[in-house]
């Protein structure tokens, strides 16, 4: 008799985004006038077309495979070596950061590395997570079985959360107790938060004492706009001994419908077997990608290093000009509100305080109802995100200043 | 401490296509004149350029990213709903089977797929796997801990391997005894066999009297010639309560480097939870899905679609109808060569068996140092592929008829 993977079914339903677009189709029906002014800064997905400099390169590739002479099949499964040598070249090498071309693997998105990663970790490791949080680090650790069922509140046991909160700046200290795997992420979806580089050396410092790891998300890194804050944890001596780093090409050139990104595993990265020896666990991922993987397609490869080429850079500068200058606007009209604001500067998301006694949901409604716009509930990202709501930036201009005039509208 | 996945310590090296690629190179090295007329029929790859619709059908995708109103950003992580619709109506209910567009499940590889199936399957399961077979089943097993250590033949602990033979047309008889999971590959990679309705049957009978489930490969479905040889397990009465079926763009539309593929997991599907309760599958894997991956390129999955119009359905057929010539010719040449020839007829590989005495390894390098073609040795694909050899027909016309010439004029 086959089974199926019983952990599947400790799974909370799915429950913030497919919540959101029923009570936005309920809302639309009941208001059909009102329907037809609705701006939606719901999901963090782009709105913009991709940099032309990644147009140029795709449409140069896909010529390149119509003809036999340069036609491309299988590619090296972890990424060709001109990508991962511009990714190490300018993302971390100029910056100062030791990371070698073969220590970047290239992939068809940071979600899918995020969940992937667990393949080769230990299924014994102590997990500790922020609260609130891009739901996907809990659900896959659900999946792999690395947690009990869930409470009423939704928290999972064995997974040892992290409160974020004003007075941390939203970036969690690290614990009193021991854990094994810490999943970080500035800057931060939800909350907007970037970690100072004092907070990212607290972290390395217990990492190395506790021979944990650090699974370090800087999917938003490009949005970094104040001096100081790292753009990457290898920024941080001693991180190459204990911090995985995921990236995408999402929210930097736009690729959220295009699909590439990539993962650092350092080669001094040493985790530890059953019987107590230290390996690198470098050899395990290339190992995984070689065999459950096949390479991001020849064409998005062309298309991310085209990313890298001088109008590249300067096409990818302006998009991200464009969504933080909408993040400035909504932080503004946040703020006219008379609301708590938090986020919105070195991140494309503003992280929104209710007023007292409002929780995240009414405040979704009273914003859906009154000013018809579409937010996301802090509550839905976890019981520390009660209270909050998010703002994405992800936006045309237009929308972003008309959702910045109308928010102070509204009457708590 | 964390502790690394101690299955992958099982492993056995990659060794197969590494050490081709290192004979070879010591070949190439040690005789320059006789390296420039080398002619590789070793790995599995496609060489002729994708199919003008796809091309087409690229282009134009390329061009709706540039522009605001037509770009794409996430898209369902399942596949977009024309895809899913055109492979449901095209691959399976336009010959008879009954598969629902959102049991197709779009994915970037089938390599992927057939790795990550096991997510949502339990781990007390036992699996049998077929010998020689495609490594990736075996190795995605061990990597999950499904297995015991391997024994000095390659052989893991815990497996159930079922020999494939000529008195079985290289497809595995059902096993006496009790297994969960059954992989077969047909048309088959390495063999070239290809299952007959009868078997097929047999496995379907089995499964549902065993409440096991088949895990059935047909990346290679567009090779099939022979009439009445089943295209889909789904052809089968039974099998939408058993069967997940692998397909992909590969090797029909040449997409090795351009990643497109789908798996078809039907609702009716069911599996036992431990607690002796049995629920459908499906779910699991949307899940799965949408929490782990983030949906292919929109660029590529207009590619995949454009393999369903009528431009594109000819174009395959020709490229097809390119590499089963080829497949003829090599045929024809190992035959003349008085070897023991299979396969060819319903797929792109060739299996030939070696004279007697002479192992797969000898015969590979036989043939590279005599007539200086690279084939790829049987045994690397399992213990029961010792003595055979396969050619792959991935080839320009112009080199499977020079190979073809060249086999006879070996002397053993």
């Amino acid at each position: 008799m086959a089974f199926l993977n019983d952990h599947y079914l400790k799974l909370k339903a799915g429950y913030l985004f497919p919540e959101i677009g029923r009570r936005v189709r309920v809302f639309c029906e009941a208001n059909p006038e009102a329907a037809k002014r609705l701006i939606r800064c719901g999901i963090g997905d782009v709105t913009e077309p991709l940099p032309a400099a990644t147009i140029a390169a795709m449409h140069h590739a896909v010529d390149e495979m119509a003809v036999r002479e340069t036609f491309k099949g299988y590619g090296p499964e972890q990424g060709y070596e001109w990508l991962r040598h511009a990714i190490a070249q300018n993302d971390f090498r100029d910056r100062g950061c030791d990371v070698a071309d073969d220590e970047v693997f290239v992939s068809d998105g940071s979600k899918c590395d995020c969940g992937n990663i667990l393949d080769i970790l230990g299924d014994k490791n102590k997990i500790a997570i922020s609260d609130p949080v891009y739901p996907v680090y809990v659900d896959t650790n659900v999946m792999a079985g690395h947690t009990g069922p869930a409470n009423e509140a939704g928290a999972y046991a064995k997974l040892v959360y992290l409160p974020c909160r004003p007075a941390n700046g939203f970036i969690p200290e690290p614990p009193k107790k021991h854990v094994d795997l810490i999943y970080l992420c500035s800057p931060n979806n939800p909350t907007g938060a970037a970690a100072t580089r004092g907070q990212l050396e607290a972290w390395v410092k217990y990492a190395l004492e506790n021979q944990a790891v650090i699974l370090f998300d800087a999917a938003y890194e490009a949005y970094i706009t104040e001096a100081g804050v790292p753009h990457s944890i290898y920024e941080i001596p001693g991180a190459r001994e204990c911090a995985i780093e995921f990236r995408s090409c999402s929210k930097n050139g736009g690729f959220t419908g295009v699909r590439c990104a990539f993962t650092v595993i350092p080669k001094t990265l040493q985790l530890a077997a059953r019987d107590g020896s230290r390996l690198p666990l470098h050899p395990l991922w290339l190992r995984r990608m070689t065999t459950k993987f096949n390479g991001v397609s020849y064409i998005v490869q062309r298309a991310a290093e085209a990313l890298y080429s001088a109008a590249g850079k300067a096409q990818v500068a302006a998009l991200i000009q464009h969504y933080l200058g909408n993040a400035e606007i909504l932080r503004q009209g946040a703020g006219k509100a008379k609301l708590k604001v938090f986020g919105g500067v070195n991140a494309p998301y503003i992280w929104v305080g209710t007023p007292k006694g409002v929780t995240s949901w009414q405040a979704f409604d009273k914003i859906l109802n009154e000013v018809n716009v579409v937010i996301t509930p802090g509550s839905g990202f976890g019981s520390k995100g009660e209270g909050y709501f998010r703002i994405s930036a992800f936006n045309s201009r237009a929308n972003a200043e008309e959702v910045a005039r109308r928010l102070p509208e509204l009457k708590w």
